[in-house]
């Protein structure tokens, strides 16, 4: 029998020896690889953060003690740990354990998350709650070194002296965030890393753990030693500044060590920050050596495959812009791209290699991200921002307050719009078309394919607006041609498009649905001998009221379908259009309902919120 | 003729002796004090920064170099020196000079601003379009301490060094932002206001200005002194260790020594922050003493009365909802109450003193605020945030990923939700509804009057669920009763209620407008016979659908009135009910426009987009 079989959770973690731990550790690291390999996740993290989350789960108790992990890349041993070793296997799946940690998934996920750098900031809270109502219990946040550099861990960790409450904070430190890290607190945790001062007052922490039982005597112990090292030649600490004791670093693939400090840290009665350094995507070669690839790789992974990059036929949404936006900097210096921490993610690699001088990965910034492009833009450039749509989210304010306001040309190319599958509820790209819609002086499209992508970029660098154009995760399809015509060609800035003419019923979609209208008229066609007018919206602000008005007076139905919260969506605007000025054209509103939306295949979640063509019929139908 | 009359702006600076420029930094202090009491603004901030600007201004050539103010709260020195002296005295009237740094105000307002922390971004962002295009002038962000601390700030700081272009950061360090500052760094700060070490150094780079030239000769000695002085005694300090020259501290009221560090800085090749000290409110008494009363003060303010406080009559809304918060600490020990910066502003004093344990000013934090609360619910606490709407545009992701998603029990109090009158457009409060109304598991609501806000309060807390509960600026009216009650007893949860019977047409108000609804309905009455049905909406989400099917059952035309962005606002979800619903009632929608509405006086601007009683009638008249 394994290890594991036989440990089955944290419980069975305690009679363990640290040979028989690390042997467990070897037997967790196979099972995260095997289960990712098939179902897809956050690999490279999570292999590093095994012996971490043994240590953490020895010395803590996750029935008593509140363990968070930030972002959740890293929770995947924590939660075969923590009661779901059975159902492991059905990570990501539909129906089956999140890719993060979820509160209604375990009691002992404290804290939902999937967006980086809430750790912090919820630990004290929890902490705060602890203190204020008198319970006595540790509160931990797990935080990578690429979610500490942003700024909500910054107002946190600000924050730590002034709210007055004990947490512990460990950074697991693995130098390498989702890209390889950026920014000056990097290099300064660099010199921390490698600081022989702190590596002489580990081995005094070890030994007084040893030695002195009592907390009060072991922090008198700890102030004397380090005070004295401080006058000495203690090397500046950011976090000692800001009141929070740091320890560090440590060994995070050593449980032993690890364990030690933990428990020393139960004694503190101060917040402490706990530096481990660990090896992102330890034990697989392939994972340690090409880290930000593995990073979050997806289902079906095939090793050699993937490392070799054996590209599927057709591009990616994220390659098409990124090729869009490379061409156009090719003859107009003014074009520069900016990410945060999603070179990869966000497929710019061509583009950095070739104009390095104008991209910018800002590390895991969003709101800096936004507001340094509106500076770049009112000094005489046009930058585009890659963005994953749900982190835009981080950024909206930015958004309205530093690029609409001023009518600065920036544009947002908005990544992942959409549902994106297996990483479920925290990664959909479904409030962009809604809250931004209401932001004036904005356009916003979405293209359909690849030429009208190229088409948005191209005009939005003619006209220098404010702008966003959003696309979905996956495979662009091949271009999409109005019925009759040979040759792509784009229709006109703001004006939708009709893609074929029927009668009485118009299928109205945008971006990705567009193929799903297509579908649905030929299955109206052949099933119900309806043969349906189908178009493009293209522009979701503003919108080709011509366009629509002409649609209305021609047909008594409009079907409206779009991949975002149908709340504030698309659809809805046209609704309301069509309300005040064509009371006789009735319009169906399809998209996404008022919910969140669990981990599935992107297929599967398409289906559950009516975007399929029977769906669409059945709407249709209901009429 | 006074020496502002003779100097006009920046250009006639030069000539002047530092006793004349010192004289006009008076002239310049009178004039803000005087205009700022009569049109209300942020004195305090403006009135420490009188020399800066000076020192700025004769150090930098405006027409070249790009000088960016953070916030924008101490700007006014600047507008008066930047060729809007003979128009200051129109300073946030309707038609005059904004409050704010606006871009299309000035050409000498190089960023729009009035959020606080996006200055050191946007001047990255000037100085990287500066490098690529082989420009050559300097950028300088001037940001307040308080604005320093903010997470933005920091992804900006960090990113300084990997983005590998000279920014000049003057950090004008008052020790007070808004309210007395908050936080680990502040800490910092205050530490390197008073080291020795650095006076000494500053002695030595005044030296070096009078003898030295050129630039490179000045680095390298600089960097001699300064390795030196490293070695010795240097204290930590974190902008330094983010690869950014730390220089200071130095005095903000001697324009002389600020003057030369400033020509110094140019010559620097490196990013660089000077460190000024200054006196929040410098040279009038009462705002010196009591700054952050003074940091922002409405129209007419008398300053003995303001003082004083001698309230009028009605509470404001944020006095009431700090009063139901501390009324319900008083028996429920969960609750707990956040804000960011704004215990003035929201009125908390009160808790904030009766419950010191359960208050938490966390600075202008707003991201961390919202997931400390979320991280507090779900510890087992009730937190409350205090918030204005416009700056909870700065956390709708966390209110999405860490609150709503989670069905955590956080009540946001989004106060100033809106048209905020003088501060203009980056101070609405109109996008919470739009955006929010859009999150899965929210409920929204907005009080009439001060009965509803506590009965909101109280029902939030009895159910505990992610709420927000969204009130004006300004004072709060009497109890609204519905016609014919003589108590006022709230209607049920999530329940909208008739304020008064009649036929055919039904107003239909929310929060603020219910009073226009109210008066509406007099005027039609004597005016057009029409005796229409007033109800008051109450509930944004869920919306009453059973309460609106009745109302649209009986009634051919509604009309709803909000204070938010028309589009995609609660309007428009009723529309959009009516439609599918009930299309024989006709929905008309009134609200704010989609665009922009700039600084005015709060009626003037209701005015403007339609909230009057003669607007909502003319728009009934046009169907």
């Amino acid at each position: 029998m394994s290890m594991l079989g036989s440990v089955k959770d944290f419980k069975g973690l305690k009679g363990l020896t640290y040979g028989e731990l690390n042997k467990l550790s070897c037997e967790i690291r196979e099972m995260i690889l095997q289960v990712t390999l098939k179902n897809g996740g956050h690999l490279a993290s999570s292999l590093g953060a095994v012996e971490l989350t043994v240590a953490l789960l020895r010395a803590f108790d996750p029935q008593r003690d509140k363990i968070i992990f930030d972002v959740g890349h890293q929770s995947y041993a924590y939660k075969i740990l923590t009661g779901r070793l059975e159902r492991f296997h059905t990570l990501r799946t539909r129906g089956g354990i999140a890719g993060f940690p979820r509160m209604d998934e375990s009691p002992y996920d404290f804290f939902t998350t999937g967006h980086s750098s809430t750790s912090i900031s919820a630990a004290m809270g929890y902490a705060k709650a602890r203190d204020i109502s008198g319970r006595n219990h540790e509160v931990v946040a797990v935080i990578g070194d690429g979610a500490l550099l942003n700024g909500v861990s910054f107002e946190a960790l600000n924050c730590v002296e002034s709210t007055g409450t004990k947490v512990i904070i460990v950074l697991n430190d693995n130098k390498m965030s989702i890209s390889p890290r950026i920014g000056g607190i990097a290099g300064h945790l660099a010199r921390l890393s490698v600081n022989p001062t702190y590596i002489k007052f580990k081995d005094f922490i070890k030994d007084q753990c040893h030695t002195l039982k009592r907390g009060d005597a072991l922090e008198e112990a700890l102030k004397k030693i380090k005070s004295k090292l401080k006058s000495l030649i203690l090397p500046t600490n950011i976090f000692e500044e800001m009141g929070i004791n740091y320890w560090g670093p440590f060994n995070g693939h050593d449980i032993e060590e690890m364990e030690e400090v933990f428990r020393l840290a139960r004694h503190c009665k101060e917040p402490v920050l706990i530096h481990v350094l660990t090896k992102k995507g330890k034990g697989c070669c392939e994972a340690e050596n090409n880290s930000p690839f593995f990073h979050g790789i997806g289902p079906n992974t095939d090793l050699d495959a993937a490392q070799n990059h054996t590209a599927t036929s057709r591009p990616s949404w994220s390659e098409i812009m990124s090729e869009a936006l490379t061409e156009a900097a090719s003859h107009d210096p003014r074009i520069a791209v900016c990410t945060a921490a999603m070179t990869d993610g966000t497929k710019l690699n061509g583009f950095a290699e070739k104009y390095p001088e104008r991209f910018f990965d800002v590390g895991i910034s969003e709101e800096h991200m936004l507001t340094f492009a509106a500076g770049m833009a009112a000094g005489g450039m046009r930058p585009a921002v890659c963005i994953y749509s749900t982190f835009l989210q981080r950024a909206a304010d930015q958004l309205m307050h530093d690029i609409c306001l001023s009518k600065l040309p920036v544009m947002i190319g908005a990544d992942r719009a959409g549902l994106v599958g297996e990483d479920g509820e925290t990664h959909h790209g479904l409030l962009d078309v809604p809250w931004f819609r209401t932001l004036p002086g904005i356009t916003i499209a979405a293209p359909r394919d690849a030429s009208d992508l190229r088409f948005f970029v191209n005009g939005w660098i003619e006209r220098g607006i404010p702008m966003v154009a959003r696309y979905p995760r996956g495979k662009a399809p091949r271009d999409i041609l109005p019925a009759g015509r040979t040759e792509r060609v784009p229709a006109g800035w703001g004006k939708l498009e009709i893609l074929a003419r029927g009668s009485d019923v118009c299928l109205l979609g945008i971006g990705s649905t567009v193929e799903l209208m297509l579908k649905t008229a030929e299955k109206l066609e052949t099933g119900e001998g309806i043969i349906p007018t189908v178009a493009d919206l293209r522009f979701i602000k503003p919108l080709d009221l011509e366009g629509l008005s002409e649609i209305m007076r021609k047909h008594s139905v409009v079907v409206t379908a779009e991949e975002n919260y149908l709340n504030g969506g698309s659809g809805m605007a046209v609704s309301e259009y069509a309300c005040r000025n064509h009371p006789e054209c009735r319009v169906i509103n399809i998209g996404i309902p008022d919910r969140y939306i669990s981990h599935a295949t992107r297929s599967e979640q398409w289906t559950e919120c009516g975007l399929t063509p029977e769906a669409v019929i059945n709407s249709l139908k209901e009429q």
